[in-house]
């Protein structure tokens, strides 16, 4: 069955109808200033891919040298972020897109005085499973 | 290998560096005033999912009545449309997201007087022959 999430937050506070928190474990250490939310997923009946939006505040980070069997489809949707990837760090901004491929290490750091917010893809979990490319 | 796809168009004309035009048939009567970009893809080394923009001038739509086996993660990133999803209508506006399960008779109308855009994720084609699930 289709689904509409209709926008129901603020530019300082993306939200969505009937979308999932994502689950960022209280006190985790390896990521600072970082929430999501899980807004196309197996809730609705999508088994090959999951979009997500992560936020992550000034001076903030995702989850440090995150490394990994799936790939991620990113898309900036406002701030800046620095992208660090292996031994790389690309800056990037609004509508810039970024492909992250598997076992790659990597995260996102957010520079500037705003809140950084970035779509970001994964492949459905049980899809890799099925494919024999499920990971960490 | 990761990939950075810097956007490099203006708030009227999105686009970005080194992408592919989106390859809509000349003359296709079957759509009215839509161009697409396809920004994440295999050529990324991407082999699980595919991110493409597609753009539809004021009064003009995708694809009539659109029908196949993958499924569609949709973000409106400008401007506002009507999703024809089987009978249903829903108007939708910029952040908001909408999820297109396989085979569900489909398409976006532009609607108001700006040109509406759109990121649509779908999974990568091998990978829905490998899971016997590709079709048209």
């Amino acid at each position: 069955m289709s689904t509409i999430h209709h926008f129901r937050g603020t530019e300082s506070a993306w939200d969505w109808e009937n979308v999932l928190e994502y689950p960022i474990k209280p006190g985790d250490a390896n990521s600072k200033g970082a929430s999501g939310k899980i807004i196309i997923s197996p809730q609705d009946g999508a088994s090959h891919f999951v979009l997500r939006y992560f936020r992550v505040e000034p001076g903030g980070f995702s989850t440090l040298k995150d490394y990994h069997s799936h790939d991620h489809g990113v898309l900036i949707l406002h701030g800046r972020a620095i992208v660090h990837i292996g031994e790389k760090q690309f800056e990037v901004g609004p509508h810039d897109a970024v492909y992250i491929s598997p076992w790659e290490e990597h995260w996102l750091e957010a520079v500037g005085d705003e809140p950084m917010g970035f779509l970001c893809v994964i492949p459905n979990k049980d899809l890799l499973v099925k494919l024999g490319a499920a990971g960490k």
